[in-house]
């Protein structure tokens, strides 16, 4: 089991529109080039997280993304489940109604105690996704990475 | 990203042999017809949890499955990672040591604050994982779940 690598281009590409969130909106061929990602793919991914509200689009020569929100009020958990849909880890197929002396639908209306386990995990592992917001990251990223890639955007047309 | 309906059936499996832990073993075909699950895939995966150490496996006419621990030394983190190998649910590519300015692998021995936030919420789901063990299931079904399995099981001839 593991998250496709869609989560992590994501996340990265918006820390970096809420370090170049000044400035133009960038074009998904500068992210890609920023990150050596594919561009066609990771242009798919961008309009997703357009979908979900967390980027918006324009289009033109000075076109591109940007955040669509302050970065304090996006959370890294709106980040992965704008990706992954945000579907259960565990899916109970009540097994328990099966079998010799199944358990009635009835019997079943509360889920059973290894369900409840797995629920509470899963809702244990969004809730630290959802305790970070992506200018947390900026911040911590310290000024170092910030003036990296403000390096590179001084070095690009102001549309590119 | 769902983890293998194993993990239901190695669960409730696990949970049903300690409720008939004070009786012979229990040969997988008995717990396939208990949870109307396909016997021989169901074989493998209760090989697996032996080779866990989770469960014990004995031959011949009376043999089958039991625990090979007390439940309360079995967590449902331990049945978990039995199932599922326990790689992370996010991979770091370390996507900011590529493109024209990338960092250099000497500024990278941390990890990013993105992976950070990943792994701190796995940990969280992990620790819910192991904080619930198979007696505490057994606890919690209480007495009619383990009525309905032992009625089922005094029905069963000895070497079954």
């Amino acid at each position: 089991m593991r998250l496709p690598e869609g989560v992590e281009w994501a996340l990265h590409c918006t820390w970096l529109l809420t370090v170049a969130r000044d400035r133009d909106a960038l074009p998904a061929r500068r992210l890609a080039e920023f990150y050596g990602l594919p561009e066609a793919y990771l242009a798919k991914l961008l309009k997703t997280l357009v979908r979900a509200g967390l980027l918006s689009a324009t289009s033109g020569p000075r076109g591109g993304f940007r955040l669509a929100r302050a970065p304090g009020d996006i959370t890294v958990a709106d980040v992965v489940e704008a990706v992954e849909v945000p579907s259960p880890l565990f899916h109970c197929t009540e097994i328990r109604q099966r079998g010799p002396v199944p358990l009635t639908g009835e019997a079943c209306r509360r889920p059973c105690g290894i369900a409840q386990v797995m629920d509470r995990a899963e809702r244990a592992w969004r809730q630290e996704l959802a305790a970070t917001t992506i200018a947390d990251l900026v911040e911590a990223s310290g000024s170092g990475a910030v003036t990296r890639v403000s390096s590179w955007l001084a070095t690009l047309p102001r549309a590119s």
